[in-house]
């Protein structure tokens, strides 16, 4: 609860997360090393954006699916680049029923193999084509270093699967996906991010081309927060996934994977976040208001609590996510810190003073202390809600958008780079070549993290080498 | 597909099941034994069971959380009941990250002990109680005789887990899940079910008191829908789950936890197939409605197209789940037999003729054949077609519950039990004793299924020894 503040963000922002998360309620650590418990409102959080994506999969033609969690270990070595991108952090099951296994299982770290292994079965002819599927599912990765939300052994995500006749076809999925994921920060999350392709160095174990979508944490450290993969026809020749084309002929499928997780609920917690706690988009947000209602007597609290609850009915009518805080143990101002900490994007403040004015006093989230204080009157509140609603979400955008820019700088050399990644993004020309990549990596300790697709004010000669560049890269320290 | 015709369910009524599932595309048979994989149209199934749940649990205050699939195995060992239920159908993780863990793990069979573990850190007083959570996953239990959606080793459900401090108070959450899923049973699956008390050989491990729903298949066999459980104290002692009350003393809570799976799917297809295929209850059917439309010259599907393209959006206007099956290489015959294999509750025929005449043909699934295709007008077809998606709804609940009545005797004694039991349910007297339902097991090779809430008619002496009887019970075969 919100008893004890938060260190601040300048003091330290990794444990101004940790004790974020634990305060606002939204994880908790689970009794086994790196896993994380989702509590109500986290988990609250990661519904409404499962809702937003799962919307936008659905009008896209995908249809939701459950492969199984375990998955033979023979499956995991049929492609090269996919066991040796795995194989470090695989949960293996070796006993079943009380009896050793014959062949051990693990548990999907990401799903391609059994999906392709199923499809073979599936897919015989072009008319079969394309496949369009998805899946809401946890996933294990045994990582050594975790962090709750950005890095936890299980994670929860969805995982897109689709098979098409063509390269052409499966490309543009590719592209279609990246620009969904886009569309889904930018506008429900409110988080600005750049869409672009990864290094050979830095893409998806089996795929022939990641793409991802970067945005800048309020640290100035890049998260990658969704991908989207071209897989060629590898996990197709693996696992052969094949189909009889109109003349007859047998042909490989192309494929395509894309996955966005939990972790980007670490991303809103970062781009948003103040040393008050959480700051959620309205979009997004679990209560978009809080009314908290204010009285010292009892004749107090019967008439303010009437009132309360018909604007709370008002607003449920008008499809708001509303919850009226009746607590009776904690106090006005210990509520007002506690929904602070919990980030909700609009506080309604109700006491009998302000319903003598018909009145309520909003308090706005993103804009913490008097200045974000408005007297409103109670008989078109949720009209007003409805307005301020909206320019909080872009707001929020407006704002984290302009801390990026200002943070990410046109660093033409290594000098300037490496000055850059210290408190946010290089946009640096880079010659294409993997020994520069991982030069800048040795010298900068930064990452490139992706391509952008806007090459627009590039050109010039490759911070790693100075010869001639062939695109710009976005370079940063990365969680 | 549909190409080759099912047995009959008087044939085979248990090849009758499989062949259907696959048929039908709800769901195949994963590469590891005993797994499924559930297919667009079976999980479209479930994300409509998934939602009708989900409402009336958040109406009823729960909120929904994810807990993680890995559990030390010796939480398992704490409650003494709990481990001899679930120890021998475990799967175990022994290999993380590629080396041997010091404790293994075991992925959960279901969540009380992690719960229990994660409870005991949050509540501290009286005033966190009630706790009401509800999680969506899949757990693993190592079954040796798996079939699709009724048993396999893998499978989907929700369990929704409660703490209290009184007694009182957590037998009336049990009571009220029940009641929730009989609510949900009769009215959006059109399943008449049998709510009542599980005996004790028959409960779940480590729960003082289980409650089920019992509903009758199609082949007068039993199948446990849903369960929910009166833990007494016995997870809180455990696990230490313990609040202050308001006296300042220190209690131990009152939890309860409940759980409906994909299992219920089984039911459905079982309670309301036929030997076309599947039959679906419209308000859970992913498509309550198809449009075929039916041409020969390619004028005649220009305009057939136009007018079914304009009936779908009225359609989707008027919020009925609805697609028209625009394929070109499969005739209509074919596609009258795919979605009737499919279930589909409502069939649209449309043709020129019918366009001449500003008219469709409405088949319903329910009534096969002749009978139950009816020529309405265009101009009000969606007001028409919800008022029959209505009727087939109550239609399909009412021919179950006749057919369950009058499978279901009344039997005194062992004779007439015994040969109860054959072709579907006994309500039998019962004194109380396990020897006497052990007996009754023996010799009927039938197990009792509940003790129904409901008691009117009761009375006599046990069919197992003859002395007074306590109350009724229904007995009979079961999945």
């Amino acid at each position: 609860m919100a008893e004890e503040k938060l260190p601040t963000r300048a003091q330290d922002f990794s444990e101004w997360y940790n004790q974020l998360v634990l305060k606002a309620q939204l994880a908790d650590y689970a009794p086994v090393r790196g896993c994380m418990v989702v509590r109500p409102y986290g988990w609250a959080l990661w519904e409404n954006i499962q809702q937003s994506l799962d919307r936008r999969f659905k009008a896209t033609g995908h249809q939701n699916v459950a492969f199984p969690m375990l998955i033979p270990k023979s499956f995991i070595e049929k492609e090269k680049h996919h066991v040796e991108g795995f194989s470090p952090e695989l949960a293996v099951v070796t006993i079943g029923g009380g009896e050793e296994l014959a062949e051990p299982l693990i548990i999907r770290p990401t799903s391609e193999t059994i999906i392709g292994h199923m499809w073979a079965k599936w897919i015989q002819s072009y008319r079969d084509l394309p496949v369009l599927m998805n899946q809401w599912n946890s996933v294990i990765r045994w990582e050594l270093r975790t962090k709750l939300f950005l890095r936890t052994l299980e994670f929860y995500w969805q995982e897109g699967h689709t098979a098409h006749a063509t390269r052409e076809e499966a490309e543009a999925e590719t592209r279609q996906m990246l620009d969904i994921y886009t569309d889904f920060a930018v506008n429900d999350a409110a988080i600005p991010v750049i869409p672009g392709k990864k290094s050979d160095a830095e893409k998806f174990a089996g795929a022939d081309v990641t793409y991802s979508i970067e945005a800048m944490m309020g640290d100035g450290k890049a998260l990658q927060s969704g991908t989207s993969h071209f897989l060629g026809q590898n996990f197709a020749q693996a696992f052969e996934v094949r189909y009889l084309d109109k003349n007859g002929q047998l042909q490989h499928c192309w494929t395509t994977s894309w996955g966005l997780s939990t972790r980007f609920i670490g991303a809103i917690i970062m781009v948003h976040g103040d040393d008050q706690g959480l700051v959620l988009p309205p979009k997004l947000a679990p209560y978009q208001v809080v009314i908290v209602p204010i009285f010292k007597t009892d004749e107090e609290k019967n008439s303010v609590l009437e009132t309360a609850r018909g604007l709370k009915n008002a607003l449920v009518a008008a499809n708001i996510r509303v919850t009226l805080d009746e607590r009776d143990a904690q106090s006005a101002g210990w509520k007002f810190n506690d929904w602070e900490m919990r980030g909700v994007p609009l506080r309604v403040e109700l006491g009998p003073k302000d319903i003598a004015k018909q009145c309520a006093v909003l308090a706005r989230r993103d804009h913490p202390g008097r200045e974000g204080k408005i007297s409103a009157s109670l008989t078109d509140l949720p009209a007003t809600i409805e307005r301020l609603l909206v320019e909080i979400q872009v707001s929020l955008h407006d704002k984290a958008l302009a801390f990026r820019k200002s943070n990410t700088h046109d660093a033409k050399d290594m000098e300037s780079l490496k000055k850059a990644v210290e408190t946010g993004f290089a946009l640096s020309p880079w010659c294409g070549s993997g020994e520069c990549e991982a030069k800048i990596k040795e010298e900068a300790r930064a990452t490139m993290r992706c391509i952008p697709l806007d090459q627009t004010g590039g050109g010039g000669t490759c911070a790693g080498c100075a010869k001639p560049a062939r695109e710009s890269a976005i370079f940063g320290r990365a969680y």
